[in-house]
């Protein structure tokens, strides 16, 4: 509980003053005052978190966590279980979408077992953080106990500061899990006060009837468990999923030491609601990179007060989203730093009306 | 007349069995089913327009026209006339949001002085095509005559090919021209019948007795002007501009080259309107990068029916949104081309539900 701790104290208000000045550089530069829109408000924030007037973006990380749940015993999920396992493979081979996007970006993808159910062969690059081998399911009993609960927060927050040590500018986060939504929708439905169904989607593709049944097994849970929407750490222990927490630690962690975070969809929003219910000043080092077609991530936007860059219909998870966003921030801060002001081009400046 | 006509004639639909293939291959990768969204159409449609099962998109182009409006002696813009060829030199020094996210997004960015007012000092790097020093004040009289509307097409198309010939995978579109926002108003709202005041917005940023204005002047080229909704290049030389003019002409030549083109914001889109009403079949080839705060702009994406990739508020034109766009369309391919197949990764398919 100290580190975590620690971190909850480190995380402060960003750079308000800084962000003034940056709006002052922006609207010097040769276009209308505001014009470049949201690329504007990504280039002040971004000042405002690093405290730097030129922020460097070139060292970027995108955090895949991967775990099982036990709730995929209740048939959840279109994918069996074996397919967490299968996946990790393909993301240390490179195989997967996560892979294909980070590098298009240019980042690194980091792939970390906070709690696959089977045990991994050791491979290059796998960090191996497991808390258990998946959770309980959380149909008949808690998912983890409180005390693994803290610990996935505070692995998170370990993930985050090993790869910090090497340096980082900037930061994406990521998940796979089969059954993971059904986790997702539980927090978000008591951490937003919204009933199951009206945060419960088709995850990796269910059909009508099996949606239905997805929503019973979560209200299962959650008359089972109890869990107190007070006590957000009650809420992961009871109804949510390893990764689920290591994400959120990773959130908190990055916040403590001033880098942006791009959140991915559902599954990271859920986690970064988590992190937003234990201090809410970590929402002003997130960027919501896309809207996800999973209903309970709209939700989850609205409660935070995230504004998403991206909506493409995505519902892929494991950090697709955060890396097809990158671009867009370092875009901002490119924009900040490399373009010329009215001055320096000779360019007039708008006629007085 | 030859070149447009010959150009009309080379559009052809899109390789829709290619299309289907590509699907296929789509739902065998490493993902649900789908799950990727639009990254996944934008991935169908390159292939269908290029003809190639695996398209490079390596060799990336955008063209900023520009050029001058008469109609800027109606004070219709919150900049003087004389910001167009200030912002030609910054285009050809480096300097403007342009050059930076091109730079960004990996694109060479081709200038063509298309009509601007001054004589523009010859610099590397300035394609000029000037077909007269500004367009006449279309609240008096037709901006330019039919015949230079023709040439304005054909100038497109030839800088297009000029470019084409060493070498060209994809394309964005982008202009500068102060007062354009009141020419694409204008085309607009003929080429798609909506009152001028449902398609005029701030351009630059004028206040609202500016706005005010500006509706009644676009009017009164209407009036004064007749242009005929069933004939685009009548539309064009009444109140378009020569740099509009260019663009569907680049529009035009790219879908006749089977080359894929991101069109930018307003001023592009009343391009690739005019486009589209001279060959329907161009619209296939088209991608619209964003939706712009200018509102004509939401009107002629739904009156061609294309569905913006991102939405930030940008309205700052010179074809910034196309770039910001481009990582995007990179990414469908790198998707479709570089992923891990169930099959090839040993990853379980979906359960029978």
């Amino acid at each position: 509980m100290d580190i975590l701790n620690t971190t909850l104290k480190k995380i402060t208000a960003l750079d308000h003053a800084l962000m003034l000045e940056t709006q002052k550089r922006l609207d010097s530069l040769t276009k209308p005052q505001g014009s470049l829109g949201r690329l504007e408000e990504l280039a002040k924030q971004i000042t405002g978190i690093t405290r730097e007037k030129n922020p460097h973006l070139s060292r970027k990380v995108i955090f895949t966590l991967a775990a099982d749940h036990g709730v995929t015993e209740e048939k959840v999920s279109a994918f069996p279980q074996e397919v967490t396992a299968q996946m990790v493979n393909n993301f240390l081979a490179g195989g997967a979408g996560i892979n294909v996007l980070a590098k298009h970006a240019g980042a690194k993808v980091i792939v970390a077992d906070m709690g696959v159910a089977c045990n991994l062969t050791k491979k290059k690059g796998l960090i191996s953080k497991k808390i258990a081998s998946g959770t309980h399911n959380m149909a008949k009993t808690a998912a983890m106990s409180r005390d693994q609960a803290i610990r996935a927060l505070e692995t998170g927050i370990e993930i985050f500061e090993d790869e910090f040590k090497q340096g980082l500018d900037i930061i994406g986060t990521g998940e796979m899990g089969i059954g993971n939504t059904t986790a997702s929708s539980a927090v978000t439905a008591v951490l937003t006060c919204h009933a199951v169904k009206e945060v419960t989607g088709r995850g990796t593709g269910i059909d009508d009837a099996a949606l239905i049944h997805k929503i019973t097994v979560i209200e299962k849970a959650l008359k089972a468990n109890k869990p107190d929407e007070g006590d957000p750490i009650d809420v992961l222990a009871k109804v949510g999923g390893f990764e689920i927490g290591g994400i959120a630690g990773i959130i908190l962690a990055a916040a403590a030491h001033k880098i942006p975070v791009i959140i991915d969809g559902f599954n990271s929003g859920a986690a970064a609601l988590i992190a937003y219910k234990l201090q809410p000043l970590a929402k002003e080092y997130m960027i919501a990179s896309h809207e996800s077609v999973e209903k309970g991530h709209a939700v989850i936007l609205r409660e935070i007060g995230l504004h998403p860059l991206l909506n493409l219909g995505l519902r892929l998870g494991e950090g697709t989203g955060a890396a097809l966003a990158l671009p867009l921030v370092e875009a901002s801060i490119k924009i900040l730093t490399q373009m010329a002001s009215f001055e320096s081009a000779k360019v007039s400046q708008r006629s007085p009306q």
